[in-house]
Formats: structure tokens, C-alpha cells, sequence
């Protein structure tokens, strides 16, 4: 009933500014993975919770598109009487408007909440249908959205170049640089994370994302208007960043984009919203569509930024192993916690770690079964208890001031049977083979994923979904460009970048596992004939023992786990005493 | 002096049609791979043999491009009193032009010897510096090169469809099927290779390309308009090729496209030269730019196809083998042979087996360091003996009736040593993963290749080619769109493709090594979770067992070898007797 009157509200604004169709996104203005409470539009229009997915009212009917996670949650969660259910790709939003509505129809959408590359999709196949594309960035849902949470304003934190290893002001004139070469005057920089990095400040008004909610122009000389709510403004920020940081409140940026006539301005048609683009094209600048240039070298870390993140993943191993010996104590004991018990169980260990700012993403807590929805969260249905006789597979990361860590475990529980020590050895042969890949300069991710896959594919085996994702330091924990998947990556992989190394394997209704270590690309100590990367491992907690399939593995994959597992020991052992320090021994003992 | 001679009958020719230059590729009006004797231009003006290059006659001097194969072999065979030498992709032609000449430049082009999507690169890029493009298919070496050979003009051969397996009326209606979905009214079919398949024939023509030299339109209903030299049109075309097969005379065909008025004509931007689309542009119609429809279902073998090539590939088998006896008798004996007399034994070895129709390529008979070239021709300089305790690198192929083969050996002469047998090793284990490969639908080259280079790459050594490339079946032995490579390729792999697996290790001044046999994309017997499809191998001929380092390779490898091995001899023994009998019965013995 209360989304029912949601629905009529938003018709009656329709019906008032004459739209036949309104398009609401999960997006917000910034674009970003996560998005803070009193932006969450499409989850107050639907109900539905998931991290991705796009709502469609019209007049007589509404639509919710999701992805293939989501099918059976958005059942669950979003009544089947006020909304149709589609595929996110197999029924795109616009390719079914585009069908199902007459020509002449109005659709509203509101620029901010999408980036450009659609924004331009959406005028071409609706036009070609006839139907139009009404801008308004007077957002309906905030009109009708009347206990709608006021934004958390929090004043950011000034990175001290002890964490960030160079000062915003070498960033800025080094990036600035470079927009010469790409004949722009400036630099549209949109996406938070890039802002945060750029300016060595970061945020607390977003979970698990510690990025200043703002945008910024960066200017070929290196100097830089940043557009950020005064509330979010801490003391010494202008030292902090340099004289040639101009802050203005987030609300003068749209007078302010208008404003550049003439100047030639690089805009990332994907990362920067539509709106934005559409102003300065207003106001008469050329845009330059390129990647953020920031992209590449905030991926590629310096040392300082790689020996923070090892030191912020040694924290996180001593949180994450006092877990897993709570959790095998628990066990032996007889006691069967539930997902939701066992996630907060694991986010208090982490939470009394220094420098612990928070989660880095949503922990992924599943039990026997559930484990085999890659994207599973047990807060969108009732949380499962421990089955005897399974896996648990804890897939989660905290972000601290010096780091961001991501890590995916899985445990036995009871005995597993034959068939999970298979196919975990089989997955485990994969994490094994690309952790050791060494390649020359040029490879991508893309040509490296199938090492991960090998084993599997050998057996008629795959996972859907791929192999690893960039890492920031104590920012997104999904950042590009760099990636390792099917999906072709046209870029290198380069000396600094953190990726995950995560292949995994679901068989649907009975288990799930994946292996994950964060691992930062190096240059492979020569001098050899052609110079080759490898990557360094920055995780530290054991593998499963309990898990392995030994007969499976060749005499280098257990040198590699001995290796790993001595490492872990090595670094750990003097961190843990008592109980802990005793299964730190047991669980790295060498195999061979 | 003749070059000098040539070049100024050129430059007077230039002056009479007030062109101030002239590019000369080394295409000619099909754009194939091997060009006839007759259209050998750009050797006429250069001297230059090579397989890739161009040359650029300006005024008063002249500029030959090549890329970093040739850049030894173009200073020994073209004067550089007459010619200065650029790096092909270094020094592209296009922007070499550009900022090397004043604006108002006029170049002249001949449109039918390049593709449209480079005609439409010189446009902008010479156009940007002020200089005109001017096509001119009157040929201005043609009317200079006084002692041009004719043209070859043999009758066709009629292919019966006990080796194509399907009639070319059927494939004629499958592929105008597909029209219809471009939204096509007709396809340029402009490929020699793609014409040939499509009709059932085989052309005499051309060097080791056993195409008939055509075009052709297909139309969506599969009747098709053939342009061709009537002495290329064998007795009974008609009724092997059916009745909407209508045969024109080649020189009719520039008419036959301006009068396609109103028509939708599906061409290949990169296959099809830029004369055809210019022609059919002025004429009215709409150019559908696509990638020639015939391509893909040319690359996909039917069983017949493939029942064919295995044959090939026994007969091919046969003669290798016959001579790696011959090589190893005459080491015996202390007759070291030069590489061109290697090559013409090896010729002949082939010319005896049945159906065999010549070479597919020019053979690369390489001795000791001239195998560290990996296009080294021993026809372009003079051929070296055999070394002592080193390697004989052969890679050559043959044109059978019923298919085309490609193998390359690396043979020991004397004792290579230690080095030499380390790196044969890494690169055979590199060859073995790649044919033990599994993969699901959907997987391109690309992410297959770094199976073949992972033990090179883990030693810091690389090799600078692709690892394999597609082959047709009594066509041309380098056809796309498959491919095994670092360069993305986009087009899954799928059954019925024949690829070569070709990895190889080249060191500079010292020796070549390269593994070489073809595959054929198999479905992998099931049932399985998710289906899979791997390699089954055509070539069948013994690796040299005195280059293998034993103690590298693992159980599962020295299976794999003896697997092959014991394929090799179970096939060829009842065609092998008396010493060759005895050889292969040795050289196929298990390592296990």
C-alpha cells in the first residue's frame, strides 16, 4: 500500500508536467557503486535493494529491470501487482520502451543520474521510435519523497603524504600535464574516488566508499576548482591542498560549467554525468571525450600507497584469522551461528583493528547453498545457518586509512565430502597459476584470465563472472581500469596496480567457493631477456587445509601453498598468542 | 641503373598528369596475400621481394616503407642512392607524406589496390595537411613497365562436392539468408578466397593461392553475378555452379556496380578495395560497410571439409617424414646441404603424393642463426649450409585437392647443447598446453594464447609473433577471421576452424626454434556441466626427440608426447616401409 501511494504521487507530478513515462535509475548524481541513504530513489520507488537495477513508471503500469543476480530477490521484495519484472539485458530499458510505447511519448529523465554514453543511447533508439526524451533535473522522486533522510555532511579527512606518498599539488601538475597532449584546456573530474585521490582528502558521508562527495575541473596547469558542500570542507584544507585549490559550494558548479566558452574540456563520456556534459556544450565549451584521466595514475600505486595496503592487510589477516579460529571454536563446540551472526562476528574482529574505518563492501556471508549465488546477501532474506557437512564462504574487506583489503575465504564445515575437496583444489590450481603468472609489458588482464580457468575448463567446469577487479588504497574497492576477465581489457597491467585474484566455482542449490588474495603487480628481479611483471601477494590468511584435494596438486602448487602459508607464519606469528598463535601453526604447516 | 631508368619513365608520366607523387603498394586489385607474377609492382620499382611494403616516387626522390622483418633485406636488394628506407609502422607512409610535403601536393593513387578503409585514412590524414588524393585507376607503372608479363589465365578447377561437402547453391542460399538480417539487398564478395569457396572452384594462377582471380555480388535470394576472365571460365561452370550463377566478363564489372542504383550493398571495408565501394557510391547505392559475410562459414570446415584435410595432412605427413630421413641419412654421411637444397628435396618429396597441387607458402628453410629471423627467406640472399651442433628450422606447407597443410620442424644437426634443448622444451610445453586446451563457447585466440608462452615467460623469454592463425581447405593457408594471438580478436572459436599451434623461440645472431602443427576445433565429448570445445590435431609428423630436455617436462606432458607419437606411428607405419619404417618406428619410441 505505501508503494502504492509512492506510485500515484509520482503519476500525479507526471501528469502535472505532462511526462508519460519517468525513468528512475539506482545511480545518483556521482555515479558511484555505493550511494548514501537519501539518495536511494529506485529503493523507495520499488523496495527493491539490490546494487543495480532501473525503475520505469507510466501512467497505467510500472517496470523494475535487474540482472541475472537478482531475479529471485526482486520477487521477494518488489510486489508483483504494481510492477512487471524484466532482464536488465536480455529486455534493456530503452529497447522496451522503445517497443512497447506509441510515438509521441514523453519520457522524463533526470540528466544528473546517468552518464553521457546513455544519455546519447536513449535520445537514439527513442528517438527513432518517435518518443522523447525530456531532461528535467528537478527530480520527481525528491518531490514526492517527503520523509526523505537529509544528506550526511561530514567534514572530509586530510590525508597526510605519510598514506598518500605524494602531495595533490605533484598529482595535479603531473596529470594536468597531460591534458596538453590531448589539446584540453581542462579536465571534467567527476567520479569522487578520483577527486579524493587527487586532492589527498577523503570522505565519510558514503558507505563503505571513504570518498568527498564533490567534482572538480583540472586545469592543464595543474590548478583546480573543486565543487564540494561547504559542510564537507574540513579546517586547512586550503593548506593542505595548495593555493591553487579553489573550493566552491557544490551548487555554483553548474553556473560555473556554463561559464567556459571556448575552452576545450576532456569529459569521460562514462564516468561524468550527462548533465554536466550537456551544461558546458551550453555554454559553448568544446568537449574532449576521454577517459578521467586520473584512471590510470590513481591505479597505478606508489610506495608508499603499496606499503600502506600491506600494512593495512596485515591488520586485516590478524581480524580475519581471529574469525576463523572463533569460528572453528564454535564449531567444535557444536554451535551453528547463522550468516547474519557469523558477518557482525567478523566485523567486530576487524572493527578493533587500528586505523579501521569501516567495510570496504557488503560482506557476502553464505552458507552451504546460498555460497552458490556469487552475489548473495543475507540481508535481503532470511539469514541460513551453518549446514554440517559444507562450505561457509565469507567474501569481505575493510577499509582503513592506510588501505583497502577484500578477501574471500572458504571454510569446511564438518566434512565436506570428495567432491567439494575436488573442485576447491581445482579453483585453488587456478588461483595458484595466475598468483604466479610472470608477463612482459603489454599483457592485460584479458590475457591472463584463463589461467585461472584452466583447471576448471579442463573438467567441463567455469564460473560466471570474472577473475579479478582494481583495488584502490583506501578508496572504491572496484576501481578500473585495470581488470582481469574475459571481457577484453585493452590495458596493460602496470607496476603499482592492486587486483584481485578471486576464481571460484557455484554449482547451483548445493555449494559455492572462491579463493581470493589481493595482489599488487611488480617488476620480476632480472636481469632476463625480455623484462617481465609478476604479481606480489598482499593477503595473508591460510587457504583451508581441510578443503584440499593433495593428489590433485603438482610438487610447485605445493611448494607455492608451503610458500604462501610460511609467509602468513612468518609475518603473523608474532601477532597472535594463545589459541590463535596455535592455529596459525596448525594452518600453515607445510603440505610437503 | 634499369631502376634508375624505370623511375624516370615514372616521374615524366607524373609530370605529363601534373601529379607530384606517386604510391605504389605491393597489392594488387585483389588484395590477396600472393599476387602474380604480372602484378608484381612495387618489385619492378624497387627491386624489393618482401611480402609487405610500399613505395612513394615524389619528384625528385623516392622512399620504400617496410616493416621490421624486412629492414635487412631491404637495404641488400634496393639502391640507397635511389631510395631512402622508412619503417612501415614507425614511419607510416600516410603521415610520413603528411608532414613531409607542402600543402597543394597532389599524390596519386591507384584505388583499386587498396582497401576503402585506408583510401578513407589518406583522405583525412593527407587532407588535414592541405594535400590532395587523387585517384587514378589508369595505372602508371602498368603503362611504364614495357616488358610486363601476361597475365597467367588458366581454366578453373571445378571442385567436386566430395571434397566441399556442400553445393555451392546451398551455400549461396545460407549466406543470402544472412543478408537479409544486415538489411542488404546484395554482398560485394570480393575476396578471391571468399568467391572460390563460395562457388566450388580452385584458380591456378596465383602462386601458392589456388583461388580463381573473380569478384562477385551475392544476392539475398543466393544468386550470384560472377565477374571473371572467360579464360578462367572452365567446360560445365554453369551446371556445377547452377543456374543463378550468371558469369561476366571481369572488365564488365565496374559498369555492373554504378548500375546499382537504390540498392543496399553489404561491403567489406577492409577486404574489398576502395574502387568497388566508390563505383558503387557514385552509382546510387548505399554502402552496408560489414565484414564479408562469407568469412565466417568458409572458416567453420563440414565434416567433409575436415575428412579432407586429415587426408591432406597424412599425404603431407608422408613427405615430411621422408625427408627428415633423407636430412638425418645425409648428416650421417657428413653432407652438410645448403637451405635451398634442403628445400628443393623437401619440394620434391611432396610432389610425388597424390592430389598435390604445390606449395602453400614459400618455404622458410632456415640454418642455425638465420632461423632467428622468423620470416627469413634463403631466396632473398644466399643460402646458407648447415652449421654444425645447431638447429634446422623448416616451416612449409603444401596445396592439396582435398586440403592445405603447414607444419614447421625443428631439427638437430650434430649436438645443439644443452641451451638449445632447454628452449625447444619450454616452447614444446608451450605447444602442448595450447592442444590439451578446453575451452567454452564464447572463447577467442586471444585468450588462449598465453598458454603457448607461460614457460617461456616464466624463464623472462617471449616470442614476437602470433601463435596461430587460421587455414583453409585447399585455399590459403593464413585466412581470418580466427586467430590465436596477443592482438584481440573478437571472434569466438568455434568447431570445424582449423588453426595453426605455432609457438617459437628466436634468439638473435644465434638459432630459431619453432613447434608448428594445425588443429581443428572439436566439440569435447560429454556430458559435461558446461560444454566445452578443444583441439584435435591434423599434422602428424614426429618432434625431434634429441632437442627435448626431459627432466622439464611433467608426467602429464611426456603422456601427451607419447599419446602424439604413438598417433603418428599407428597412422603412418602401414604407409612407411624399409629405413623409413625404421626411422619412424625410433623416432616415435615412448619417453615413458
Amino acid at each position: 500500500m505505501k508503494l502504492e501511494s509512492r506510485l500515484q504521487a509520482l503519476r500525479g507530478l507526471m501528469a502535472e508536467r505532462n511526462y508519460d513515462a519517468l525513468i528512475i535509475p539506482r545511480a545518483d548524481e556521482h555515479l558511484g557503486e555505493y550511494i548514501p541513504e537519501h539518495n536511494e530513489r529506485l529503493r523507495w520507488v520499488s523496495g527493491f535493494t539490490g546494487s543495480a537495477g532501473m525503475v520505469i513508471v507510466l501512467s497505467g503500469q510500472a517496470a523494475i529491470f535487474v540482472d541475472g543476480r537478482y531475479t529471485v530477490q526482486v520477487r521477494q521484495q518488489v510486489p508483483s501487482d504494481l510492477f512487471q519484472y524484466h532482464h536488465l539485458r536480455d529486455e534493456p530499458p530503452l529497447e522496451w520502451l522503445a517497443q512497447s510505447q506509441a510515438a509521441g511519448t514523453r519520457v522524463a529523465v533526470d540528466p544528473r543520474l546517468h552518464n553521457l554514453q546513455w544519455y546519447r543511447q536513449a535520445q537514439t533508439l527513442l528517438g527513432a521510435a518517435g518518443i522523447s526524451l525530456c531532461p528535467d533535473t528537478d527530480n520527481l522522486v525528491d518531490h514526492c519523497w517527503l520523509d526523505r533522510p537529509a544528506p550526511k555532511v561530514e567534514p572530509a579527512l586530510l590525508l597526510d603524504e605519510s598514506y598518500s606518498g605524494e602531495s595533490s599539488s605533484s598529482k595535479r601538475h603531473r596529470i594536468g600535464e597531460t591534458l596538453v597532449q590531448s589539446a584540453a584546456d581542462a579536465a571534467l573530474i567527476f567520479a569522487p574516488d578520483s577527486v579524493s585521490w587527487l586532492l589527498n582528502v577523503r570522505g565519510r558521508d558514503v558507505p563503505c566508499m571513504p570518498v568527498l562527495q564533490s567534482r572538480a575541473l583540472l586545469w592543464s596547469d595543474g590548478s583546480l576548482d573543486l565543487f564540494v558542500h561547504p559542510g564537507r570542507v574540513p579546517e586547512g584544507m586550503n593548506s593542505h591542498c595548495g593555493a591553487d585549490v579553489r573550493v566552491h559550494p557544490a551548487d555554483a558548479a553548474d553556473t560555473f560549467l556554463t561559464e567556459l566558452g571556448g575552452k576545450r574540456v576532456l569529459a569521460d563520456p562514462v564516468t561524468a554525468n550527462a548533465w554536466s556534459q550537456l551544461l558546458l556544450e551550453q555554454g559553448g565549451a568544446s568537449l574532449v571525450p576521454a577517459a578521467d584521466p586520473v584512471l590510470l595514475p590513481k591505479a597505478c600505486k606508489n610506495p608508499v600507497e603499496i606499503a600502506g595496503a600491506r600494512a593495512a592487510h596485515i591488520r586485516d589477516a590478524v581480524a580475519v584469522i581471529n574469525f576463523l579460529v572463533w569460528l572453528d571454536a564454535e564449531q567444535s563446540a557444536g554451535r551453528r551461528h547463522d550468516e547474519a551472526t557469523l558477518a557482525d562476528q567478523l566485523l567486530a574482529m576487524r572493527s578493533s583493528g587500528r586505523h579501521f574505518q569501516g567495510g570496504s563492501f557488503d560482506t557476502i556471508s553464505a552458507a552451504g547453498s546460498n555460497a552458490a549465488m556469487c552475489h548473495y546477501n543475507h540481508n535481503n532474506t532470511v539469514p541460513a545457518t551453518l549446514p554440517d557437512n559444507s562450505v561457509y564462504l565469507v567474501d569481505s574487506g575493510g577499509q582503513y586509512i592506510d588501505g583497502t583489503t577484500d578477501i574471500t575465504r572458504t571454510v569446511a564445515i564438518g566434512d565436506p565430502g570428495a567432491d567439494i575437496r575436488h573442485m576447491f583444489t581445482l579453483v585453488l590450481k587456478g588461483h595458484i597459476a595466475l598468483d604466479q603468472a610472470r608477463f612482459p609489458k603489454g599483457t592485460t588482464g584479458t590475457h591472463l584470465d584463463v589461467l585461472a580457468r584452466q583447471f576448471l575448463w579442463s573438467e567441463g567446469f567455469d564460473y560466471d563472472h570474472g577473475t579479478g577487479h582494481g583495488v584502490g588504497v583506501f578508496l572504491s574497492v572496484h576501481e578500473g581500469p585495470q581488470s582481469i576477465s574475459k571481457a577484453w581489457s585493452g590495458v596493460p597491467l602496470q607496476p603499482g596496480m592492486i587486483l584481485s585474484n578471486e576464481p571460484g566455482y557455484y554449482r547451483d542449490g548445493a555449494f559455492g567457493i572462491r579463493c581470493e588474495n589481493l595482489v599488487t603487480v611488480v617488476e620480476v628481479p632480472g636481469p632476463l631477456e625480455t623484462p617481465m611483471y609478476g604479481f606480489d601477494v598482499l593477503t595473508l590468511v591460510p587457504f583451508d587445509r581441510r578443503l584440499l584435494d593433495v593428489s590433485l596438486l603438482t610438487a610447485d602448487e605445493i611448494r607455492w601453498l608451503d610458500d604462501y602459508h610460511r609467509l602468513v607464519a612468518d609475518t603473523l606469528t608474532p601477532l597472535l598468542e594463545g589459541p590463535e598463535g596455535a592455529w596459525l601453526e596448525r594452518a600453515t604447516q607445510p603440505l610437503a
